[in-house]
């Protein structure tokens, strides 16, 4: 089988993992809307292409927070890469390198941020974070990581509860025996009343609120970065409270169902922000010419959730550098068929917004 | 099988009831395009969520005409629950009372409202009324009903002549003879001009006219809340004849076919109406997060009706009671993942209206 | 079989006329878009229901140019009854004198104007007229039907050349050698060139113009109704040359594909015309609440072509009467549900413009 | 078989080509999104039909660059013709030099263009034109075209790279040995890196610039068309540039995908050009009425691609004729159906504007 494009991989994907684990990465809130209202959106959004703009040269690079990345598609936080592939976020961690872009790494790793530094130790990572009730656990989290390297931390702040995933109360999803959730190794004492991800339940805080951006920021001198954001005036908030980065996302349609695809708030939120922080988007992102869609309504960067457990699923690390690979060929030839020779040209005027 | 959301409970009572029932309760008028799109306005609908607005603390409650309820889920009047369970209305009033929700019972119950009454004697209940052309008939129900501790009256007005339901002419409907509308046991002499209800025919009058409500006001003290307003004219009119209530609904799409989705004419009401009364809607709701909207767009209350019989099909008073908790579990998730503590932060903001 | 609505009609002519036969009555020209919009269009509409208005007394009746109907639905022409039923046209004349209602005689009738005008002596009438090449057959007709008792001459003016219709073309579609569109009988002598509707080829006039209204105008006393309209252009045209009426028509879809659904130019129509001329509409209408929507935009009167013949083709006279007698009920029952307790209550509020 | 609509040739070319060949020819880019969107997007306009405008005479000749063609649609550049028919590019010329229209040839023919100009010494041609890395290879194109009494040149600005087409990777899509691209032959040395069309890769220039428009228009003094603009801003560059035409085209969605269907930004560029130059359009069209849609958007005149590739698979020569003679005759009686007697009655009244 040739893989052309990420749907190849996702193709694969299904067919090779457990039901189960598919069922797991796959799973949106409720009636998967939003989930499936994240593709559908990038497909009513028409492109306004320039010609004879001389594309011989193609530079998909840009910075996020300053570090410069080979195009603007990294990986957003997802958890549990050992059930795709056997060497789980190492992996990940090799093809993100090798790639040059940015891995968020989740706390839900199944390898410890340790591991997975040594595995690609040149590699450009953000760490993403929950706000668990002990705060100690989330500090000792933002310590090791800031020894390790990680450049900013990635607060997900759309789960102060767990969304309703049908298929994982059918399957009565739990990860493996043979399978840790790596980075709390030794951090909770041995216990039964661990929830289905191998941790002790109702350990997410759900009264987390924007003092608590304060306090993180209080026992950090790292970026902070946003991550769940779907309204101006949430984007107005975390400016204001001092944050470096916002990734709209909603969380793969995992949380609330019936909220905005990402790609149809994006503007809203970028309009609010006026450049005093990077906007950064995941959900949906499966063609280069969404990525295009995405810069050109003002990210500065988007990330692939499920495109890279499928690239794992197929071959590990080698599966995913194909699936970044894929994007960034896409990427780029979408940007010179624009008639954009560089990121910088990406703007507004290739949007057809009366079609919007 | 687990019963993970409301269409678990409709695939089971597809499976179970007869075709005949599942016919009656799942008919729609003509065509079915008010039916099908009560459901269908919702997907249209997006929510703006909010985030970090400490949702530790997630309180459903609300109050109806002044009562509270423990979520705002009531239960529409439907017919005849006996031929969804042997127990029919016994289970519905023991449910409802154990949910404490507000279980309106439907004239056409195949038990009688004094049954009903003793088996959940602490339930929070209105009556839905008819007039009929014999107003002494009606009289006589909301004499019965204000004995019984009924705390309003819900006139339905939409039923001056019954809807075309192709289903129900094919299949022949009729109540089997084993069951009778038991609140006109003893009213009716024995007739054999029965109608597909088993109860005399022509005894609806289609000359309903808001002096009805005058009349009726004048022989109960009871509140009377008028079900069955799709305008806001008629919203108007039901405010100046000083009614207590509307609920916004098309009778589920049975009556007038080519009306429009409740949902998608709350606002208009809501807005005519400007909390001199409380609004009300029933039809299409399916999740938690429908509630949500519901009550974004202006609704004090929903009321459930298909689901409510799904749930009595699939184990009586248990299979509703599981219905009413999983709506009220996942509209308490859906406040949360919007940041809405309590439903009093619920309004106009988390929709988003350019979409709509 | 219960007939219970005119889909059951339609599945019943699928399923007994010959294939040729059903196709020549289903088909729409090119890609059927705009056979196939006539309906689509009439769910696009949502309605806005008005209650509590004494509905007891429903009156559907109505006037065509000062005649009175029992209700406003008549019969479109159509080609070859006798392809539907033995009888033909004379089973469309009992049933629609019986049903006191209008019935557009079409030219190419497989009865003589004289048998239809004897099978149902008093029926109400008008005649559907095109414009030949030799005036003198046009006249000709025009002479008979007037002593006939026709009480107008429906003009057909989308017809200068016969629209494609894939599957004609493909079964070569031909009337059979026993039926004769009788109303030419002893007309045309022998002749070889008979096209596929057994009349010499190119009899019809592809030169009219406004000036053949004139001319018509010069040659009856018979009021004129232009059958072919979908511009305000035209409609103010019409009104200029001293017609006394429009129908709203595309020929079913059968002539232009690529044209607007005869009920969603309506209201374009009948803004320019401002009542100097009574405006009808054909094409898509097939439950009592399509027939309501279009009064409601407007029409005065409107009228079927398919669904009479599906009629026809389930138990001749008696079968069409089925079918006018299921449209006039729920015709009746959408008023009342509507609260309009006669036509003359019928009007544009009944419609949410919003939602077109 | 009959033939009655282009659909036919659609669907005996799928059925008789070889997969890897009917994919080379149906192939879109990525999702496809934009190929499909260009036919779709004629089904979202409605026409406003006029009536009694006397249309005995019809009259469908147009011109191009001031030559006349018998009606405005002509034959798009595609490659290889040879892989549908035997004779190529030979029965092409000879079918479009019989309905006299115009033809243009591609660069990538399967026969030469002396070969092309032989077979059909009076018909009318344009020549698609590339800019290669070596101008000269373009340059002595041109000069044989000159020479060969090609028209205009049309120079085709959408491929600085080659759009990605799934089905083509997967089938490693080569031109069979057998066939050459005949333009090329002598003018290139054997050679082992020839792509998969049979060519020297990287030939295509992707630094091109309206500075090789200025070039082209220095080595020609023939007509220069550029294909391939889909915004109104490079419209009025082209116009500022001094070129005769402009072909709005997204190369039937085999470049970008994402873009938009032709005819929906077909007004933008026509109202930006203000007549200075011809607009032509290619993409999508598939009846008569499609063309008329165009025409009355503004374009002077419709190329097809694929569907004359269709023609040639069906029977050559003749299966072009009828083609072209199928989308004539539907093209003449679109137009007297909607009232045009000629093109030059063809205008934006026929457009339902607020239907777009």
């Amino acid at each position: 089988m040739t893989m052309v494009c990420l749907k190849d991989f996702e193709e694969y994907a299904r067919q090779h993992l457990s039901k189960a684990t598919w069922d797991y990465y796959a799973a949106g809130a409720d009636e998967c809307c939003t989930r499936d209202d994240n593709l559908q959106a990038y497909k009513r959004i028409r492109l306004r292409p320039r010609i004879l703009r001389d594309v011989s040269m193609s530079d998909t690079r840009t910075t996020v927070l300053g570090t410069e990345i080979s195009f603007p598609v990294g990986i957003a936080p997802t958890a549990f890469h050992c059930l795709a592939w056997h060497e789980g976020e190492l992996a990940t961690a090799r093809a993100t390198e090798s790639l040059n872009t940015c891995y968020i790494t989740s706390t839900y790793s199944t390898c410890s941020v340790e591991e997975i530094c040594a595995a690609a130790p040149n590699g450009f990572r953000w760490f993403q974070l929950y706000v668990y009730r002990d705060r100690n656990l989330s500090e000792q989290l933002v310590r090791r990581v800031e020894v390790l390297g990680y450049k900013a931390l990635v607060l997900t702040v759309d789960v102060p509860y767990t969304g309703k995933r049908r298929d994982d109360i059918r399957n009565r999803f739990k990860l493996p025996p043979h399978l840790k959730v790596k980075n709390f190794e030794g951090v909770f004492e041995e216990t039964t009343g661990l929830d289905e991800y191998g941790v002790p339940a109702n350990t997410l805080d759900p009264s987390i609120s924007w003092k608590d951006v304060h306090w993180l920021q209080s026992v950090t001198r790292l970026p902070i970065i946003i991550k769940g954001i779907l309204t101006k005036e949430d984007a107005e908030l975390a400016v204001e409270h001092g944050v470096q980065g916002i990734i709209v996302s909603n969380h793969g349609g995992r949380q609330l169902d019936g909220g905005p695809a990402t790609i149809d708030c994006l503007s809203e939120i970028v309009d609010a922000v006026q450049g005093r922080v990077e906007v950064y988007l995941d959900g949906g992102v499966r063609t280069g010419g969404d990525v295009l869609k995405a810069l050109a309504l003002g990210a500065k960067c988007v990330f692939i959730g499920r495109p890279a457990v499928w690239g794992l699923a197929y071959k590990g690390e080698q599966g995913l550098r194909e699936v970044l690979q894929i994007l960034k060929d896409e990427f780029c030839l979408s940007m010179a068929l624009s008639g954009c020779r560089n990121v910088a040209e990406i703007n507004r005027n290739l949007i057809h917004f009366s079609k919007l």
